[in-house]
């Protein structure tokens, strides 16, 4: 199959092919008459010719001053010690949602998405260089000297669910955590538990669970009440995580002294696991024990019974994401933090405690 | 920062810039000593160079007359008019666990993955081309103009699910899905059922719906039962239309006739929606109604009770997928269908009918 060039197009529209591309590429400094520029786009439909990017890339395509491969990644590192690691997205379909939303913008923009992990000491850096990516969306990271290198190598970058990190001309978009921190626990205390565990992945400074944390702690305070070490539980973000803390509330709670009688599981993924694991340890949710989670991912819906979670909307998140980088992409500044509200759902795994039922 | 060149390389090492390239291309027809290798190895990490990949595309690294992109494209298409067809995996984790498994094996050979879903009406042939992808992975097509468009195009392509759409110098991989829903019919009736309902994505010549489907009739036909056009759900794939089967399937057990006893459906996330819905009806699984899905997605698992299912290695087939593809991409032909093996995975969704429970 004879590939179709510019110059056929050239030809058959009966213009030279420097007009062709000053057509295909939208070149706003040359003035083209409407009925040249629809005579072009119609030989071009009809002989189907295609531009090639990886072409452009290397072409006159240049946006100040830098070639556009009109490709952006989505990076999704593997921070944290999960047995899944390897895997992009396994361990937590808040992923998958977040590049299902992000790609579909910037589908509509005309971009494409390159998705990767990364293997262990490997820098995302070398894939956005060897890729000629236009920019980079990452999610997750703590702050290091590879977020500082993002800031030497000045491409557009939006930063997602990252603390310390952002500044300078660089976008971060992110919830309050700590103020969901804060929600989740209040919740369960307004529901009359006092003996509330904390369920997270690894709190780590500037993570979010550990502003999770913070928020778990400001509100128990706001109850007159500590945080009890016994009741925190921080491994890492995962469904074999919340099975594992499950069996270590189910036999704290047979081991005497009062009672554990809700957990915050700071992502639903978690929460799911810690449902799965009261169960096999023959406790019911929400009869025997409250679960609030953190995300409202799809399952959180899903599952019977419904979890009541902290929602942040992700597939606005991701739209948000997608529309921040468009908006780098074209040199329209818009550096600093954007913040996604959260809201409380209430489905039903939570129960309100009655005064009896707290002292055992 | 400069960009480390191929020339600062060779200036690190003491050689010729077309000895550096030939080395970091793994040139097998240049004869290089093992000190010149170590060498140039030495600077080029020394050095922090990295080739550029969009360089490396209109250079000299072809295959079989063909330039490499190092990328491989995988399509997601969206052929059911589920509520979410915009977006490429929010409607089933399927993909999403397929996807992270083909990145994983993809990135250990040093391919990256781009992932894109389509808008209506646009060809899979145009990212293809646009982007001089190496190869592309196709899931759940239908015999179409595509596919032999594909053909035409000559490229390595791997189809997953595709029934109809293989032969010539296409890979295509699946699981026997006429024996997977044989499988599942066939452990309901062993289970004492009689009266089970089918509920599917829309059953389309050439689909595996229709592959379950006919497996299904199979077993009912080794009982002695001819199938009820009144059991057969057929909307589409996901969790709603799983829900608007389970108001359905409640329904017609309020209006008299026999009972409804059991369900197979055939994608899990229709399975979870159905047992959802059934709740929301009042009917609880497995007591008032046996579940059985198809896949073995992870909430399969993690749901509670956990789903009865018919497991196919969804993994293992991201994986095998990613290993034909390599083998298409280094010219090594394995044309033809790789079959994945399924198993039953008992679980706690299906219960055995006892003889007075059948009669109603």
């Amino acid at each position: 199959m004879k590939k179709v060039s510019i110059k056929d197009v050239a030809k058959e529209a009966g213009v030279s092919p420097t007009t062709v591309s000053y057509i295909l590429n939208n070149n706003k400094n040359v003035s083209i008459t409407p009925e040249t520029r629809a005579r072009v786009l119609a030989a071009s439909d009809k002989l189907k010719y295609v531009p090639s990017q990886a072409a452009k890339t290397l072409g006159s395509s240049r946006v100040m001053g830098r070639t556009q491969s009109k490709m952006i990644g989505v990076v999704i590192p593997q921070t944290e010690d999960s047995v899944d690691d390897a895997y992009i997205m396994l361990s937590n379909p808040f992923y998958s949602t977040f590049l299902s939303a992000v790609e579909y913008e910037m589908r509509r923009a005309n971009y494409h998405v390159l998705v990767t992990g990364t293997n262990r000491g490997q820098s995302y850096i070398e894939v956005v260089k060897s890729r000629a990516l236009d920019g980079v969306i990452i999610i997750g990271i703590y702050p290091s000297e590879d977020v500082d290198e993002y800031r030497r190598f000045n491409i557009p970058t939006v930063l997602v669910d990252c603390y310390g990190s952002s500044g300078g001309d660089f976008v971060s978009i992110r919830t309050d955590d700590r103020l969901g921190g804060y929600m989740a626990a209040k919740h369960l205390l307004e529901m009359g538990h006092r003996r509330i565990a904390f369920v997270s992945g690894e709190i780590k400074a500037d993570g979010v669970n550990y502003m999770r944390f913070q928020g778990y702690r400001d509100a128990l305070a706001e109850y007159g009440l500590d945080f009890d070490s016994e009741l925190v539980f921080g491994g890492y973000v995962g469904f074999s995580y919340g099975a594992e803390a499950a069996a270590a509330i189910a036999a704290a709670n047979k081991s005497g002294g009062r009672r554990i009688t809700a957990a915050f599981a700071t992502s639903d993924i978690t929460a799911i696991g810690l449902i799965k694991g009261l169960s096999e340890s023959g406790l019911r949710v929400p009869e025997d024990i409250s679960v609030i989670g953190f995300d409202d991912i799809d399952y959180a819906g899903m599952c019977v019974p419904g979890l009541t979670t902290i929602r942040q909307n992700i597939i606005e998140k991701g739209h948000e994401a997608a529309r921040l980088m468009i908006d780098a992409l074209n040199g329209k500044s818009s550096a600093g933090e954007k913040i996604i509200p959260m809201q409380l759902v209430e489905r039903a795994s939570v129960k309100r405690l009655t005064e009896n039922a707290e002292v055992v």
